[in-house]
């Protein structure tokens, strides 16, 4: 008879409110009991939208509610490695939201307690669970492009955030690009080695006022031979473009943009096709269940979430590294960051 | 304060809990009250699985429930005409699969009901709501194309369904074109005034032997000069073939089939990308969602549903010009058909 | 050592001039001797352009000529099946822009003497040679789809032609669609049975005034069970619209247009590429080069031609089959034709 | 009346044949007199084979022949500075191979003399003339994408070239990625400022084993904010893989490889297209007869080339910088470079 995962969920805010609705209406094996959220508004309105039993103003009443197998953390950046530290004693498995933390030595003290605890924590890098990412990365495993030896990532938002985000956002490598240094160790399969950064404002500069940078490209050196390169834009002005593509010494393996539908227009001027997706919402929305789905089957079968504590921790000291290059304008090592 | 539409749910088959599940868990405004199945067990099951209150093994406790505002019909098309005449006199609002019946009597009388009665009766032609077909109409309409003038339909089942299926369906054309008349007219916005069809058995003897074919041609020509053909086969082996192309005055616009990634793999031997999704269930779920969302809204806001009675009919007329003409070899205008 | 054909050049209109200069500068194994028009100007002028020795009003010079090995017959459609009996009989090998005759009588006497004096005889169909269609051929030779099941060929002209010549050409069946037939027959590698056509005039009712079509489908019936359309148009706006589908058992081979470029243009709009090739010099260069190579090697490697005299009869039966079930509304067996 | 320029060809190899070739019989506007080559017995195969007047062993009976108006350079890289040298002391104008010398003090000469004697010097940067790319550049100089933020340029040979051409070729920067600092500077419209590189042994170690890298990355800062990337394989499996992107405020342009034809296949297990085009010849034959075209019209129109002895310096400078890059593991400015 098959077992639930009884869930609580931390953080009613946009992410937390689609994770509730996933884990409620389309993961038949989890059930959510209770929802936390400082705003208690928030978290009392969700749960009365979806039908879950209780809402909390105070995150610890979901961690000392013994029922409570796992916590879906979702809450602010500055509180993850607390939490999950404090959910690692209750004996919760986790799943946070990245990043972990801007901070090595916060994630390392959080990723103790998980291992001291042997609770499982899984990290949301949800675009693994994307059907196009995980493609190339299975038909990588299947040897169908033989050794991987150039990666290129296209990863660029339709529009840049509100600036007031992009101030406390830890700037572009940590905030944008930390997606991509997930990605790139996630395809290939190995660790990076070495980073060179250029990075610039083209799009606003408020953007340059407030410290970052909105466009910018970053070189990996894998430690097993791959070169990549992944480039970045706060504003493409045709969609979420995400792409990527892998060149081996037998193939190349690559994907273009989802799109709402198939239709292309012929007229006496040019042949069109619509935009590719506009939203992250609406291009990942599988993937966000897909990783919820596999989280919640680790606990049921005991195995080893998909993306671990060292997956949350190698793309901050990647972003850190990048950060670095472009302030010194010169390639960073790895292990120069501690 | 939103208001809910309270259904109930006749047949508990495949298309029944497809349309049972989406009502629960995607369609906020709908509540599901009672499923009823002349197999009790499979009605039982399913509002088990679904949290639905009550299971019935006759459909008429649905109909006499008077709290039950509207009923989806997913029972053998053999009954379709008969519960929607009594749904109608219990004063629901009806969405009905396809086909209405194989009998034009059976389907005049039963619409004769609807009407009389005034309540909203909505056919399952769910193709319309699917984003290609609905973006393929929205683009004519908008005079993209200009005036159409020659409109093709393809659509290949991946795999004949079982001969058993196949000695009932009505045939093909009735069973499978069926949708692709209904499509024809939607695209269009026109009624077709004569059809030619040809048809031979190439993929199984058996269809043959059971008096059906397999593999059909039908030419349509449209009261407004619209030319247009349909191809149809039960098997494309590399998946669920679904396109349209409409050639107007102004350009053309057509749809490619979807996929499940846009992922492109370059080799010493080809580029390959992956098949057409493959099941109908898969290929077509957003729009069986949208087709029940449609007709809920339609309830509430008291509007026409978007394919009505007159929608359920012409398809059985085309299918049955169809047929006359592949067995007669020659054009069969609709006004032959009685 | 290399041997070369000496050739005369019978008509120095477009094509024969287009012919003119590929057989000098493109085909090292051909050397032209002579062109003849009636209008000797334009056979001059040609002649000096590309350095063609003689020039001539009367096409019989080229004939008497005993150093001309073979004829490329350029000249208006009413002169081919005379010119081509008179070359026969003066023991030239002969290739003739199609279509041979729009009279079945005079085909049957040009093709027999031709058979009599054991000359080769190659006919203009070109689009053999593309790169597209040869490819469609060649894969489902090797079997890449198995049985074929269904064809579609697509077939739009970027604009209709002068109304003076809608009214010489014998109507779009025998002067547009006859390219289609003959390669329906290439691709399927099998006769027609039996067709039905519908057509009318969308484009320009000058057209219909001219007692032609401008729009038309016309369905194929072929022995070997496969079931075929064709679609023209005289316009479309796009460009010069040249697509074939076939469908088979074990799969499906289809092409696409021909474009100038491979560019994708994103922007806040659409994603355009451009469009398709828009004339047919353009589109089809390479395969008027090819054909006249092909006609050079079965000279010098005395083969037969790869588009021989019933290639260049049979799509006149099926224009005229096609022209009938037009003007009756019924299918038409290719054996009613005489 | 047409004027002609008439022409001498220095070097009888495959580009000095192709270009011969191009002269004579598809660009009116050119008369080949004579073609030289220190193999006699190849230039007078070549002259034999394509009705040139003359052919000589060596060059300087070219640059003596007071007829002679233009030359085109196609001997070894090592004489291209010293001819131009010549030429231009003997008032002819120039077309010249890329690159014009792997010396910067030998090119700034060669330079000089073409100004001080007002000769015309055009390079074979021959991409610059193939649809694809011209098309890009056309579409950003006509404001499509806005402001360009980010190139990215792949380009892949299929196969390596004998590994002692690669010991004599100046290695991959100067021999390959030239044309890709070329494209750069041509696509962006302005100059590069800084470059970094990355560079591996990847294919074959014997290119090691010659002190070259097979596959690099080269990353370039331009003066005006774009930033870009080329990567570079000796070796892509699959074909010719040249394909560029260019990212803009106001969308993005780019183009996908040319195939040899338009066909896709469908089977039951995958969705095939034909591999790219695999050779250069054939990949850049339009582009071939493009730059010559131009060249030839420049000369009768007296306009300045369109690839002068600036952009024949550019690339060479591009490439020792990226070259002092990969030995120093740091970005290199090119004002480093003298």
């Amino acid at each position: 008879m098959a077992e639930n995962v009884i869930v609580g969920i931390i953080g009613a805010g946009r992410i937390g409110r689609l994770h509730a609705e996933h884990l409620v209406h389309r993961i038949p094996r989890a059930e959510v009991r209770v929802i936390s959220d400082i705003r208690l508004d928030a978290a009392k309105q969700c749960a009365s939208e979806l039908g879950i039993a209780r809402a909390e103003a105070d995150y610890r009443k979901v961690l000392e509610d013994k029922s409570i197998r796992a916590v879906v953390i979702c809450s602010s950046t500055d509180t993850h490695a607390d939490i999950i530290t404090q959910a690692a004693e209750a004996g919760k498995h986790i799943f946070c939201e990245k990043p972990i933390a801007l901070d090595l030595g916060r994630i390392d003290a959080a990723l103790q307690t998980v291992e001291a605890r042997k609770v499982k924590l899984q990290i949301g890098f949800n675009r693994r669970f994307d059907a196009n990412f995980r493609g190339i990365r299975n038909g990588i495993r299947a040897g169908k492009i033989g050794e991987p030896h150039i990666l290129r990532i296209t990863s660029r938002d339709p529009a840049p955030p509100p600036i007031e985000y992009v101030k406390v956002s830890g700037g572009l490598f940590l905030d944008m690009m930390i997606h991509d240094f997930d990605m790139a160790r996630y395809l290939i399969g190995g660790e990076v080695e070495e980073v060179f950064a250029l990075g610039g404002v083209r799009i606003d500069p408020a953007i340059g006022v407030a410290g970052d940078v909105d466009t910018a490209i970053v070189t990996l050196k894998f430690k097993n031979g791959v070169f990549g390169t992944i480039d970045n834009s706060r504003q493409a002005v045709f969609g979420y473009d995400q792409r990527v593509e892998v060149f081996g010494s037998k193939g190349m393996i690559a994907t273009e943009n989802n799109t709402p539908n198939r239709i292309r227009v012929s007229t006496a001027h040019s042949v069109q096709e619509d935009l590719p997706l506009n939203f992250f919402m609406e291009r990942y929305i599988d993937s966000y269940i897909a990783e919820l789905e596999a989280f919640v089957d680790c606990i049921l079968e005991d195995r080893e979430p998909p993306v671990g504590g060292l997956d949350g921790r190698m793309p901050v000291v990647l972003g850190m590294a990048a950060r670095l290059s472009l302030e010194q304008n010169r390639p960073v090592a790895l292990s120069e960051i501690r």
